[in-house]
């Protein structure tokens, strides 16, 4: 595995790999990598020929009383795991380089951010758009593996994707879980044992949701019911957003008659978690 | 020369020429050509292997009252000056593929577009980024050339690609003007003989004050009041701005003392046109 910290590195490399025809396989990451982003390896090299990975904790999508600062980094770590798993390349660029000096340009969806986390987290998918765009067009892969975890991201990400035009296929992956249910995150490094306990209530809505709409129940009120039921049994956990929506577009539903997806934020002791699941 | 209409062609032409390692030459256009855009293919062919040059009148650059519908267009006269002038690739998409059903993705300059035209054209910018940033993902060009005519445009652009870090050289060309002194345009067509001497006047003034500053004059203000002079014998002008700023970041400037630049946007008959030109 090569390490690659320059953008001009990166342009190169993709021009030489397009020249030998070869298809890249990009995995955007922040580090602190756990098996969830390591399955996204697995998923790129089935779809390309080179897997070039990013670990970049990129501060334009925290917001100023958000945990950039203090977000888990083990870059050496990160290495070993991304060398073992077959990545190919992994791109570490810094601030300044991903940020050239006075920079100005953004990279905006609208509607699509304007539910679920986009008014608790202003900013924060602007952040993501400009830099996912940015790393889209020094590498310019073939495809683009992300996580189902941060799902509103995914969709957000695959239409900016097809809006700009960018020859690349976004391929979204169910989320990984620990045997207990906890959907993996590099921000479960916070947890303790206690708190743990109080975040698998929201694994645990999610899940009953799905069960009752495959036993049938396709009102969205009652659904909500439910899940608000269970949360309310985490004497600590302080719901954000427990909410249904159309699996695309992200609008809110009355009545489950097409793909959707059900998603909650939750606060445990400060700490920000969110999960998601497939309803169909 | 081949013309293209589709996306999915674009990117397969622009996947070919990258295996066979050619570098893309790029002009993008609204049409209705003239010499100062057979010009840019000239410095095209300069710099690279193919010429690929789009004609698409962008109707997001266009304000509600502006003349996106009465713009003028002549694809057969555009076809045969492209194909004479030895461009490889003419790219005329729909405006249905350039914006998807559903699509809500925009790419924002900030500072660079704040003063200037950007004021009096609120939301042309924003569509000309954002297009340019369709056309340029779409076809994955090396070169791209854009003539100095529209300055501010040309600094926006420069500035978006290098901030989205497209491997992309983004070249400026200087204006070509007709004998008499006016900056080639579309636009000209519109003009009927009184009113093209009153457009005149605007790169009268534009001269004097390059003249001035050619002979010593350093002071903004001077420069102003010289260029003032001239437009105020244009009976029928109205202006809307005349400015002396950094060649670069468009910033005001009140002394001459690196390059600059002086920009004036009138109207003639309620008919809009913009010209600049170089203080060194």
């Amino acid at each position: 595995m090569k390490i690659i910290h320059s953008i001009s590195e990166i342009q190169q490399l993709s021009r030489d790999l397009a020249q030998e025809g070869k298809r890249i396989g990009f995995v955007p990451t922040m580090g602190f990598l756990h098996e969830g982003h390591l399955s996204l390896v697995n998923v790129a090299k089935q779809h390309s020929d080179v897997v070039v990975m990013s670990i970049f904790v990129n501060p334009t999508q925290f917001g100023p009383n958000e945990d950039y600062d203090s977000y888990p980094r083990d870059a050496e770590r990160d290495q070993k795991l991304a060398a073992e798993r077959g990545v190919d390349y992994l791109w570490m660029p810094e601030v300044s380089q991903m940020y050239p000096k006075g920079e100005q340009t953004k990279v905006v969806v609208t509607e699509l951010t304007r539910g679920l986390c986009g008014p608790f987290r202003p900013g924060h998918f602007m952040g993501v758009t400009t830099i996912v765009a940015k790393l889209f067009s020094a590498l310019q892969p073939q495809i683009a593996v992300f996580g189902e975890k941060d799902y509103q991201q995914l969709q957000v990400i695959r239409r900016m994707a097809k809006d700009l035009l960018m020859p690349i296929e976004i391929i979204g992956v169910p989320t990984l879980r620990d045997e207990d249910g906890l959907a993996k995150s590099s921000r479960n490094v916070y947890l303790n044992e206690e708190e743990r306990k109080q975040v698998l209530y929201i694994s645990q809505a999610i899940k009953a949701v799905q069960q009752a709409v495959k036993k049938g129940e396709k009102q969205v009120q009652k659904l909500l019911s439910l899940g608000k039921d269970i949360l309310a049994q985490a004497p600590d956990l302080q719901l954000e957003y427990l909410e249904i929506v159309d699996a695309e577009n992200l609008q809110k539903l009355e009545v489950i008659q097409r793909p959707a997806r059900v998603l909650i934020a939750a606060y445990v002791n400060h700490k920000r978690f969110i999960d998601n699941g497939a309803l169909t």
